[in-house]
């Protein structure tokens, strides 16, 4: 096995289309435009064109996948794990891209950015946007701006394994492989409702202010509880049992009061919440769970077997034991209409009791079928080429 | 089998007690006085006096288990499906008693009750209650009140289990058997997370104002949420799946904009929240969830089997296979401890996958079990009585 290194230091950088007169149109029948992409790649596209990789963020991700974007960056990007020199996704071998979803707020035009009718932010008159949309303008970054033709792969969990299914279906021809990992081809309804549990908090934090909130205070309380709710779920009962139990937080005896928390679980909780807040926006977590809610392939195509009809894609679909908010039986469900359909796809329950988040830890099954699947894909279209 | 009919209609008394100069003393120290306890019972103390059975009820239930309090009611308490004349808990074999816990909000002294030292509603000067105090509370009521000398049974499901178990540990020669239904002797690091998600929602709603409240708005929307949260985990992924699904709202189309509710799942959860609020202290609901956190009788006692060394009741632990919030192997957890004990301990995990309000709910295996249970009991009890 090579060596694992860093992609080193990266620079986000920014595409921006849809200019006047051009707009884009979203599934909600608004339009919208000019749209800023942030986005970031690492490795070389090579000569054939058929090396790149493009990689699906998750709800609340960004394009910074991997390095730091300075040296003094306390982390590296979020799933540096994955991508780099010598690792899963080998940045030696794959052109690989990454960008941040439309109506996100990290660099992609979202409910935050400036509304060039008022010049003012979006907030709530940003039009809702759909998986369908956030893909649109994936495949407008690589098609027009990064002159890729077409992707070995697209890869992504959670949310972002959902954008993955979506172009499967809407780019069937310009997807040699997909890889959802811990996804669904829609919500369940217990997901739903952890989710609108996060936005009702958000509604609630009177400093929301219905999404005008710009030149004031903005809802870090509603969006800290937002986001302790939601990272309950991306763990599980057994996770948080091994890494906190019952243990408390420094002290001896409970507190018997209402102050400092007594245990490290909650504790653990407050950072999580407060550590969001300050690189995530409110309007931002509204819109993306909203996109996450609709997104829905059996819905919008009458089945999901109708779905897949024009699907043109080997598969890989993985799926983890103790994932409780995509639980594997919704996997399941891909690979069976993906069959019905005649498509190549593997499936793979990979053991782990650690919850939904498994995919952004080190996990060495994972990261084996990963590597091997694209490898396998990969030999398979340089044998193709030569032929 | 018997017809079953309801108990009818009741009335919630209140028994005062703890009145000065006796005042109770509480595990965090403080002590308390005058406490009012409100109570119903259902059927008839018999002349033995071996026929009493205390239910303890659930984190934001009452007294009110059976029947209505007024014709005009529209809906009986919250467990008439089990108490009544030919039902399970058979008021006309037994005595039953439910009182309300201790810093509660529906009659029993809580942080709504007047602070006899300011004339002013407690707020969070209330002391901090475990579930020793609210037990010592029922023990009280039971013995001095009512004048019952033994109880044939204490049943109890989720924090009212949590309930029995510590009647059976401060009080053992005063139950005769013991009954708890989808509980735990500690709560995991998980229901703890849940619960400060809820108490963090409470917090963030400015009109909580550090618990004072009483004489302006109540903090509603926190609360509401807090209700939200705790509701899906009450249920389970396939009873959500089941009961609603992706179904949509009074609409045909999901609506694009962050108005009515688009699923019916979000309506149902914001109905669970609006109808908790008024009938819910949001500073009970602060003082219940801690109560239930600080639950542990390992940590009590050193460890769970010396926790029940001198336990002298007979028990029968169940559980439901669908209830992720208090799994099965907390209950296996009690059943081990008490057999390590050589207590007489059977142990039933009941087939539901609908979560962890099953107890709730008219479960056939559930009432059989349980009636089952208490016939032997009672015929046993009969016996040595007139041996």
């Amino acid at each position: 096995m090579s060596e694992k290194k860093s992609v080193g230091i990266v620079k986000t950088e920014t595409w921006t289309f849809a200019r006047p007169p051009e707009r884009l149109k979203l599934r909600c029948g608004e339009e919208l435009g000019p749209i800023d992409v942030a986005y970031e790649t690492y490795g070389e596209l090579n000569e054939e064109g058929d090396n790149a990789i493009l990689i699906c963020h998750a709800l609340t991700g960004d394009a910074h996948v991997a390095g730091k974007n300075s040296p003094e960056d306390r982390k590296p990007g979020w799933w540096d794990l994955m991508v780099g020199p010598g690792k899963p996704i080998d940045t030696k071998t794959y052109f690989v891209i990454c960008s941040n979803c439309l109506g996100g707020c990290q660099g992609t035009t979202g409910p935050a950015s400036i509304n060039p009718e008022t010049n003012e932010p979006y907030g709530l008159d940003f039009p809702m946007v759909t998986v369908e949309d956030m893909v649109k303008v994936q495949h407008a970054l690589v098609t027009r701006h990064l002159g890729v033709k077409k992707l070995l792969s697209v890869i992504g969990g959670s949310f972002g394994g959902m954008q993955v299914l979506q172009w499967a279906i809407d780019y069937p021809q310009m997807i040699t492989s997909a890889l959802p990992i811990a996804s669904s081809a829609r919500l369940s309804a217990q997901a739903i409702a952890f989710d609108e549990v996060g936005r009702q908090s958000i509604y609630s934090d009177p400093n929301w202010n219905d999404g005008d909130y710009y030149d004031s205070e903005p809802p870090h309380r509603g969006l800290a509880v937002a986001r302790m709710v939601g990272h309950i779920t991306y763990l599980s009962d057994r996770s948080m049992r091994e890494k906190f139990g019952r243990s408390l937080q420094d002290r001896k005896t409970v507190g018997y009061d209402f102050g400092p928390p007594d245990f490290q679980v909650e504790s653990y909780l407050r950072y999580q919440g407060d550590s969001f807040v300050r690189r995530f926006d409110a309007n931002s977590y509204l819109y993306m769970t909203k996109a996450m809610d609709y997104f829905d392939l059996s819905e919008n195509h009458g089945s999901l077997i109708e779905a897949f009809e024009f699907v043109d894609s080997s598969f890989l679909v993985l799926s983890f034991t103790g994932d409780w908010l995509f639980p594997t039986y919704q996997s399941q469900d891909i690979v069976r209409a993906l069959h019905a359909n005649a498509v190549p796809a593997s499936f793979c329950e990979i053991e782990s009791d650690y919850g939904h988040d498994v995919f952004l830890l080190d996990h060495p099954a994972l990261n084996r079928t990963i590597s091997g699947f694209l490898s396998q894909v990969y030999t398979t279209v340089g044998e193709s080429d030569a032929s």
